[in-house]
């Protein structure tokens, strides 16, 4: 599949520091960078933006507030075309802490929101636009809030919003293929004068497939991460959209040799990808919150009683 | 998805086989059935009807061979209405060593043929009809077969034979979602008389979400195994795939308790599922032979040195 208008956006240090309280070292984000720029991938997000009065810089790493100078000092002197994006929670972020964006590494914010934020996404990303910013929604959750709030929410995007690119987001990895396929029709309908994006999660291993369908019905936007990692199940593996995209401007073998590297002994210090308990949220079109203390717990491998719980609160809401 | 006429089809046994010499011992056979029974499984293939007279029973394990008094043994006692299903390979069965179905614990018997073969596989199953079996014949490879020798084979099978379903056989991993949809109907364009099938290999974590597509346009013969074993990256994990069909028959809770207690422990022992080098030889559409041969040797975790070996095989055929 080759279309210009496509642009990837690796999320490996963003949604992976979700595992790890966002403490990736220094060298190995610089290592990450790096193997980005070398395979061509259009954006790296390479963490949060969180106000330090809110959350402790003792109980996390670095990619919880990504400083300026702390991104600076990770991409220095390797020249690149891979712009940097970070990621902000609406009620988590002080403004006044974005500079403008011509004194800031940062090309890109994203504004993770749900449905019922849409107001307060809209005006912050306009504010960040305001500062030379390209920015995005990521409407999470997606797979819960499908009624008429969301129509609205597109409609008030379309008519208010100075985004780049709006994203439907599989928070729960439950959705398949037929429900993204009418979800991205859906937004491009109506939300006409922006890009759609998708970020899939990968409980149910469709991740992949589930971004191919939105690449097939015209989304441009595509996250993904390195061996796939992130929260819980992760997300769509970089190797594999990379792989699939046919753009000669992809180089597939930095990716490789990172994952090598990097990603086969990381995997062994924490765990995300193909684990039944997260596959059975998916199932469910549940948080993974339930399945994350399961593997934290010693009945981490009970996967029938953990099925069983989950139903059961299910009849009784 | 709820279709009367789905028919999922276990291949834990038989694919698994495939990674372990078939030496699966009786005792775990015995769970598996038991397991898939309570679950509602629609048929459990149990191994390949190989010829004693080609393979040695030192060399491998019991499912290679499948004697209907090994298949007995490990079936007995436990009221299902499980079929079991056997596989064989062109040119590898002794016609003699199939008994009347009546005479036998085996329900279907599955021919596995290339396109190139596909006299032998109508020749082969009409024989295992007269006999009183249920047919299927599995075209692999399908990915690389696609010309007019297909469709002329597929004309063939419509004309010439009775067996009960055809499947497309995606051996190496390499169907995306919209080749699938291509596929499959062109299936059931020209062969409108048989049932249509599907299995998928799990290379780029693409097995379930084809059999999706598969299902969505009608195919509805399923194959799957417990927890996605199988050769080299597996196949579509049958507890996704139970998950999805809405079928009441089916009773997930069963599998994911055989995972807990056969599959975990068994993984750490043999290998199966999203490792990069069979990744690669899905995207390449290569046979994992080259991809199994390195990860039994001490290159094993030598992904961007495996690529540009492919690729220049490629370059240079």
């Amino acid at each position: 599949m080759y279309r210009d208008g496509i642009k990837v956006v690796d999320c490996t240090i963003r949604d992976g520091g979700l595992i790890n309280d966002h403490a990736f070292d220094q060298r190995f984000v610089r290592a990450i960078y790096q193997a980005l720029t070398l395979a061509g991938v259009d954006y790296m997000e390479i963490g949060y933006k969180n106000s330090k009065g809110l959350f402790s810089s003792k109980d996390y790493g670095l990619w919880k507030f990504c400083d300026d100078e702390v991104i600076s000092a990770a991409i220095d002197g390797i020249e690149s075309k891979t712009k940097i994006s970070v990621m902000v929670d609406i009620g988590r972020v002080n403004l006044d802490d974005i500079k403008p964006a011509d004194q800031s590494p940062v090309d890109m914010i994203r504004v993770a929101s749900y449905v019922k934020d849409i107001d307060k996404a809209i005006k912050m990303t306009n504010h960040f636009v305001d500062k030379g910013y390209e920015t995005t929604i990521n409407i999470m959750a997606i797979s819960r809030d499908q009624g008429r709030e969301l129509d609205e929410a597109l409609a008030q995007i379309e008519q208010e919003s100075r985004i780049r690119a709006l994203y439907a987001v599989d928070s729960f990895g439950s959705l398949y293929q037929e429900s993204v396929e009418t979800l991205i029709k859906k937004f491009k309908s109506i939300v006409k004068t922006k890009e759609i994006g998708f970020h899939g999660h990968n409980n149910q291993q469709l991740a992949f497939s589930n971004t191919i369908e939105s690449i097939i019905h015209n989304a441009n936007y595509l996250d993904a991460t390195i061996y796939g990692i992130g929260r819980a199940a992760g997300n769509c593996p970089l190797e594999l959209l990379i792989g699939f995209l046919k753009n000669p401007k992809f180089d597939i073998r930095p990716i490789l040799e990172v994952i090598s590297k990097e990603f086969i002994p990381l995997r062994s210090q924490i765990e995300w990808g193909y684990i039944i308990p997260y596959a059975i949220s998916g199932m469910l079109n549940d948080h993974p919150r339930a399945a994350m203390a399961l593997r934290n717990s010693e009945n981490k491998e009970n996967y029938r009683e953990f099925y069983d719980s989950l139903i059961n609160l299910e009849a009784g809401s």
